[in-house]
């Protein structure tokens, strides 16, 4: 090989669930909202001039920095936004986990997370979960680099509690800890305002406290790439000074003004959140019925297994039929499905193919 | 300072042009084009419907790299696409410098070369320019982690010729060059095909030569942020490995579809390249009757220094009459100002102003 590649980075990348081209297809498998954005911000992208076409965006996203912080009730120096939550994540580690020291989070979560370490040569420990799936707070407490973790966890949906998260950020005040919220608008309680078991509560009594959010879920603009951090304005402003030492103008105009219009949208997203949940309700019964075990979910997806069939078999059965859900090939977690929550119609066809399968197998 | 902060990666960040929000003001400091993007762009954006807003991107972005191979005549698998050519560059960074030993850029040169060097702690050493502003190739024979430079060269729009690029390209086989050609396509004789001093020409005979591009100049898409590298497709296929295990996800939906577009309008790009050479043409021959000096640019915007008044006085008085320009403080152009070019009646404003100026001073 040319001596060029000796001087690469040489990376195992992440895996993203696949994104078919085919119709007609029922997609249960990357955590997509079943409902469009609101009205808002198709007008918005429709309302971009030539002139915002042409010219470089506001570095500094000021008008959408704005709005989540007028959103969440914090001071715009406490937000920093970027292309979706993973790449607020990415630069997250890479400003924030450079001691040298473990960093730590579960060994079943997100699986982007060894993927970051790896790129950035940020080393890591893992930490099982328990027999619930839950993150054990004791196991977070010795010396580390820092820590991060999804709150709903990812693949599980299992949600931790304030209280338990509060802890945790106390006894780590020297290094930064990251809530990844990704699916916390989905938890139960939540009315609009800020959902009950969220980190945000925090964020001005612990400087070392990072929370990340997106508008690919509960806002239904996966499409459009929009992720924030909210945090003490401190670690805001490393962040931002990472960011700038990237690229200045990350956030292009359209996603700017799509992600104020949908900030602007409320009460259509409450909506949207309390059909997701319902059906998350009605499915879950619906599974356990058919046999199927599951802890109780607080996203937007149900991690499922069931005893009598294999999950890899299941995944390669509804796939055939048309319904993409997403299997992980991973030591713990390879007899588990995970399935969205689509529409009430989607999860019916699901039902109605996993009753036939299961009076078949 | 809380001991969190020790393990912070701290860096000093690029600052970018800047993006005034008040109306009315002759913007000739951040190197836009004039002219708005093809009309073809504004109908792919608003034909964004909501299922592509609510649902994740291709990863891959196969439309936009599919169009951007078939323009310049490469395999799909011989181009990379990134949020402006900024975000390509900084990923082309982390990439390809991964040596330790020292890279090589050119001390006059793209301000963010060193930040990015700077953040992923890549050691460097510039060379100087010769006095007519050009890039010495003797000076890049030497060993090297890596090798980068823009052709045109910023801000100096001082353009290099193909065959001393390939020299120095081809007596550095074992390491990554790259070419950052955000501006060639402003160079004399372009026909709409590929530019005759582009490196393009180049790639499918060196596979360590990595050419980077962008939308946001010759295309006036500056605020949808599409930069794109060429190269062999064991260069590119690192890129997207490092890429994919930062964010799976970077080009929005809006931005693949108005990249596309623009792609396919070729014709109309072309007559706009032409009305900036021409007014280019027309400036510099201004300028010179004012007494200005510069060397002769190749890309949209002029490098200029005047023997009887202070370039920073001169940024000054522009400024405060409403015409923004991009002034340096750095050593050895800290006399001189980058001026884009705009529209004729802008320049005819600027040229005006300028020639009062000279006048009382």
């Amino acid at each position: 090989m040319p001596s060029w590649e000796n001087n690469v980075r040489k990376v195992t990348p992440y895996t993203p669930g696949e994104q078919p081209k085919i119709r007609n297809i029922i997609k249960l498998n990357t955590n997509e909202n079943p409902y469009p954005p609101s009205p808002l911000v198709k007008q918005a992208i429709e309302g971009i001039g030539d002139d915002l076409l042409r010219r470089y965006p506001d570095p500094a996203s000021s008008m959408l920095v704005d709005a989540i912080a007028g959103r969440y009730g914090v001071e715009p120096e406490q937000v920093f936004v970027g292309v979706g939550s993973d790449d607020v994540l990415a630069m997250s580690f890479l400003t924030f986990f450079a001691s040298g020291r473990e960093i730590l989070f579960p060994e079943i979560t997100y699986s982007f997370y060894d993927v970051w370490a790896d790129l950035f040569r940020i080393p890591y420990e893992t930490k099982k979960l328990d027999a619930e799936f839950r993150i054990v707070n004791r196991d977070y407490y010795g010396e580390n680099g820092g820590i991060v973790f999804p709150n709903p966890n990812a693949p599980t949906g299992v949600l931790k509690r304030l209280d338990e998260i509060e802890e945790i950020i106390a006894r780590n005040r020297d290094v930064v800890v990251i809530i990844d919220e990704a699916y916390i608008d989905f938890s139960d309680g939540h009315d609009g305002g800020i959902p009950p078991q969220s980190a945000l509560h925090l964020v001005d009594r612990y400087d070392n406290l990072l929370v990340v959010q997106t508008f690919s879920k509960s806002r239904s603009l996966a499409g459009m790439r929009i992720g924030y951090a909210i945090g003490s304005a401190k670690l805001i402003r490393y962040l931002n000074d990472a960011k700038y030492s990237f690229n200045s103008y990350t956030m292009n105009q359209t996603s700017i003004a799509a992600g104020v219009a949908a900030i602007e949208d409320q009460a259509y997203y409450a909506e949207c959140l309390q059909k997701v949940r319902d059906t998350r309700k009605r499915t879950q019964s619906a599974l356990a019925a058919l046999g199927f075990c599951f802890h109780p979910s607080q996203a937007n997806f149900l991690f499922v297994t069931h005893p009598d069939v294999k999950a890899k078999d299941l995944f390669s059965a509804l796939r055939q039929a048309g319904i993409i859900v997403r299997y992980f090939d991973k030591p713990g977690i390879d007899n588990y499905l995970r399935i969205t929550i689509g529409t009430d119609e989607e999860m019916d066809a699901l039902l109605a193919f996993l009753g036939d399968y299961l009076k078949k197998h």
